[in-house]
């Protein structure tokens, strides 16, 4: 809030020459910013602080506007984390978001830990205390504001400029650069933009305030005008024979097989192997697989879909149609206690395992008597190359699978969710029931964590819809800014998830839709963020359970007690009090399954009344979906052997 | 979120003896509230989850409760940790809140490095994964929810379950402890709560939730049945002796002074000092003077109150009659640009200034030509203990101060705020003008970051009024929610605030207002937790200043650039959203100064229509007030000279 000194002499017109090299040269808040565009990446989110509104007067550079660069200014950082880790999952582009020093930084931090565990493209710039203060004798001693002084004689010592970075680093995001050598930062910029496209995780960027005016060469953008994700995960020569050589493994595997089964995990869609996945599964038609943090990078509606497969906390359905498989590809894997069904999958006796991962691939035999003895790991190597050449390489003619006859491709009335046709309550079950007549082919589908999630785990998805969800890391809140992120991510590549290889299957001028579900006690968390998207004219359907508090901790435990409370709100008053002075929203109330039933189907045909929708559907308190209840129990009864402890 | 194992056996009448000590032993979630309400706290902050949620089961035992321990569920974590700082500042006892593992304990991040920055006693109890997981040699290389996994090859290596423990342990909090070993937990918890008093800065406990049910011995609340911030602070025998002696000098040298003078900074009343230097100054009647970040705590209508001081940044008024001082005693200083008009202070010649931190004490003469070489500095004493012993052994007869008999006390009208009474604006001038007469003795009054802070500065406020704001920190939207900890705090604690020395000057049946001032840009960070204040039934004045945006950004830079613009809201429509069912709220739109002005009359009266009144006033976008200007324009003139950068 205090100011720093720097003077604004940036204008569009500028040509800086370096005397010295007689090169041009461009200020190095208009290099960061065309870095940002080079990456793929439009808008940026965040919120302004003294410490990086010089940064921010390069929004408004025209060479800059002109290639798409805008600023959404979300209502805290928080919000604006969440914002760009919601952009960075429907685009597969860097969600960026600029805050300031300390106090913004340290607020976004929860939504920079969930995308680095979940692995979101997330750049984090941070507008720091001017570098000259840094490194001044006089200023060391000082304590400046948004910085946090010594524990011990703060009047002595000078405050860590650094802290915040040393917080971070190394610890929630796969790069970090504090500039501190104008000579180096452009080299930085690029590095921490490359590396976050090769770790698929958040990067750091802390940009001193006096930095950005000052004058920086183009040589980087010269000699890599645009940086893509391909050119930062490239294979060396090494690793291209290795690639050639797993694959060939894998196809050899394959040949063989008598039952293969593919399953499509978030990574896969991370690398941007999601067309090749289903062009795998097209081509190939062999059985395939969802997973919990994957769900809707297959094609669900596929005809050789067989579910979704969570281990134990899986429907036995789903289980069965797996243990039947002699070989699995899982593709793009993420090992964690969600995705895995808090590690209770089960393979067929002998079944040949390979995990694809983006820094090696796994070879094992799970079920055999012997443990993992047929191990075979190779390292260094990213599972998108095979992938590729495992669909540009494919003799179908040689694939031998019998999948037996009797199984038919999964389909979500296989789940016979008990729902009486007669009730008056919206329950669990009736969405089970009804949620996928909802939704048409291509829609763009963000679900809150809670309980409602559990409830959509096993339904079968329209094809090419995409389903955006925080399954591992799990942070309430997280859904309705990054559905913002996912609006504005629309509006920059519009039809950007729809697949080039089947686009006629979407009708041309269809334009997918955008539904949140959300939660009243996430929703709670981070309500404000709904007035962005009156601000940025973001189309949305938001359907409010409301369930009266925390019903997934309810499920967990204290089922009535007071903790697990939030207040009533009139949810349907929000959009109004946020600036909807235009009349552009409708917010309602929806009490029975029938008008849910009506509404649903007057949304699905486009019918909306307003561009933002909000329906607040009442709900019982103590509705779980058998899902959540299933995972809760078997949660429970794992127990450890006491000799394993160490 | 996923459920962890555990068992509910608890119950209220639980009497577990240990078999091998013979002991009486109770739950350890049981000690733990046990110790917070042996600390003087009696609320709880925070928000549920699933790593807390056994812990949370403890609220409800019935001899915690009969001590007044209660549960106050907010919206989100920062707002929790707002909160607790609130709550800390009114009561000088410690803001307790509780979060869960990763999601919600990074969440409240910036809310705990804002305490630590501004000397709040804050305890922030995380609930972590089981101990036995954390141990265990099969689950470390399991990832959890809610816990990153490693950057590289997170699947073979275990997760660091510690690790948002390392990123905040000796970084933003004075005391942190992960608990392993159940028999070390009793002393952790202890020495946690001690050294928030002793450091007044935020201290950690991560609690494994499988340890809550655990049962522990009680020999530590029989030892120390309470936990006091004397006790926390108090001198061995040989500080004694110090202490004694540097007392011996400063009244020598204030038996000398011809025109000595006080500071109240912050940390007098963050160590208790707050009644003890009016009572110095009532019996002295020496000169005194506020500072930025220690406003309110001498009483500013006491007949030789000379104004805030703030170097150059504050009014040259107070700085003339400071320049006059040859003694300063500045009580519980805390050295930062902020609260030193960006290291601005001048002192006359040859003054001999006094500093009384709580680690040591410093003799210097600062405006002497060869600079501080009298410096004399007094480690490892805490000033609180000098002030007391100059209270109570002073001769006031020894006393020789001749003050220019020309300078009378400090009167706000001395500023005069050139406001045209014709004008059909509110503005930051009117404001300054007339907002005194809004206030009455003992009200309590929060202020937000942002330009009507700078406003207040300078203020003289009526006689015990409580002034709290994060004026050196400086994070916008702390103060709605630490308004709330403030309302709850002031139920836990009625009259907590007023002098017990004068007690008769506030009526005995007067029941001190709350009064939140809040900004537009500011309110929108975390306005959702309004909806607590109708929860908890806390009577509230929200004055919300509506400029349009960040005007205090604008005044820095960037006046109408559109990312210092935030959303225009129907702010009289949110208190119904959030919750007001029974028309407990009233919200109004004023508009004109005769409007506000017949406003903060009719509230001054105690004539509230309602329990939560909140006026909307609208103001112009780019109207600063003076203090802000003459801020942002002396940060700007000072320049480094490249000699002192190393």
């Amino acid at each position: 809030m205090t100011p720093v000194t720097y003077d604004v002499e940036q204008s569009s017109n500028y040509n800086f020459i370096n005397l010295k090299t007689g090169q041009k040269e461009i200020p190095f808040g208009e290099y960061l910013f065309q870095r940002v565009l080079d990456s793929g990446t439009k808008s940026i989110f965040g919120v302004p602080g003294d410490f990086n509104l010089p940064l921010l007067e390069y929004l408004y550079e025209p060479q800059l506007i002109n290639q798409g660069l805008r600023w959404i200014g979300n209502c805290n950082e928080l919000n604006a984390a969440y914002a760009a880790d919601g952009y960075s999952r429907y685009s597969n582009k860097i969600g960026c978001l600029i805050t300031t020093y300390g106090v913004g930084e340290l607020s976004a931090m929860n939504g920079i830990a969930g995308g680095f565990a979940e692995n979101s493209k997330i750049l984090h710039i941070v507008g720091v205390a001017r570098s000259i203060d840094s490194r001044c004798k006089n200023f060391k001693q000082r304590n400046l504001h948004h910085l946090v002084p010594n524990l011990i004689d703060s009047n002595f010592n000078g405050p860590n400029h650094k802290i915040y970075y040393e917080m971070i680093k190394d610890k929630i995001c796969c790069s970090a650069e504090y500039l501190e050598d104008i000579d180096q930062v452009c080299n930085q910029v690029d590095k921490v933009i490359m590396d976050i496209y090769k770790y698929s995780k958040p990067g750091y960027i802390f940009v001193p305030v006096d930095f950005v005016n000052m004058t920086v060469p183009i040589n980087n953008l010269l000699k890599t005008p645009k940086i893509n994700l391909m050119d930062c995960i490239k294979p060396n020569f090494e690793e291209e024979e290795n690639i050639i050589q797993i694959t060939k493994l894998i196809q050899d595997l394959l040949y063989k097989s008598k039952t293969p089964a593919i399953i499509g995990d978030v990574l896969t869609d991370r690398y941007g192997g999601k067309e090749l996945i289903n062009r795998l599964i097209n081509e190939t038609h062999l059985w395939n697989f969802s997973s919990v943090n994957g769900k809707s990078i297959i094609n669900e509606s596929n005809p050789t879909y067989m579910g979704l497969y969570n281990g134990d906390e899986g429907p036995t359905l789903v289980k069965e149609r797996f243990l039947q498989c002699d070989l699995i590809l899982n593709f793009g894997v993420d090992i964690n206690e969600v995705n895995q069904g808090h590690y209770t999958f089960k393979y067929k006796q002998d079944c040949q395992l390979i995990e694809l991962h983006p820094n090696y691939i796994r070879f094992s035999k799970p079920n055999m008597d012997d443990g993992n003895k047929e191990e075979q790991i190779f390292k260094g190597i990213n599972f998108i190359h095979i992938l590729k050449l495992l669909v540009e390489s494919i003799d179908v003619g040689q694939l031998r699978h019998q999948y037996p006859v009797s199984i038919k491709p999964f389909k979500t009335e296989e789940l016979n969710f008990n729902h009486d046709p007669e009730s008056q309550i919206i329950t669990q079950t009736y969405i089970q029931n009804k949620f996928t007549t909802y939704l048409n082919p291509g829609d763009v589908v963000v679900c809150e964590t809670g309980s409602v999630q559990f409830a959509m785990r096993d339904l079968v998805l329209p094809n090419q819809l995409k389903y955006i969800s925080q399954g591992f890391f799990l942070s309430i809140g997280m859904a309705l800014p990054a559905a913002l992120g996912v609006g504005i991510a629309m509006q920059d590549f519009p039809r950007y998830h729809l697949s080039k290889d089947n686009d006629n299957e979407i009708p041309k001028d269809y334009i997918p839709r955008l539904i949140l579900l959300e939660g009243d006690g996430a929703a709670q968390m981070t309500i404000q963020e709904l007035t962005s998207m009156i601000r940025f004219n973001v189309p949305i359907e938001i359907m409010l359970w409301n369930n009266n508090g925390y019903t997934i901790e309810r499920a967990i435990l204290g089922p009535t007690r007071s903790y697990n409370d939030v207040m009533q709100w009139d949810w349907t008053k929000l959009l109004q009090a946020f600036g909807d002075f235009d009349n552009r929203t409708n917010s309602c109330i929806i009490k029975t399954p029938k008008e849910l039933a009506q509404k649903m189907e007057q949304l699905r045909k486009g019918n909306k009344t307003k561009s933002i929708e909000l329906m607040e559907v009442k709900m019982e308190t103590l509705d779980y979906p058998k899902q959540l209840t299933h995972m809760v129990e078997s949660a429970k009864v794992k127990k450890i052997k006491p000799s394993t402890i160490i």
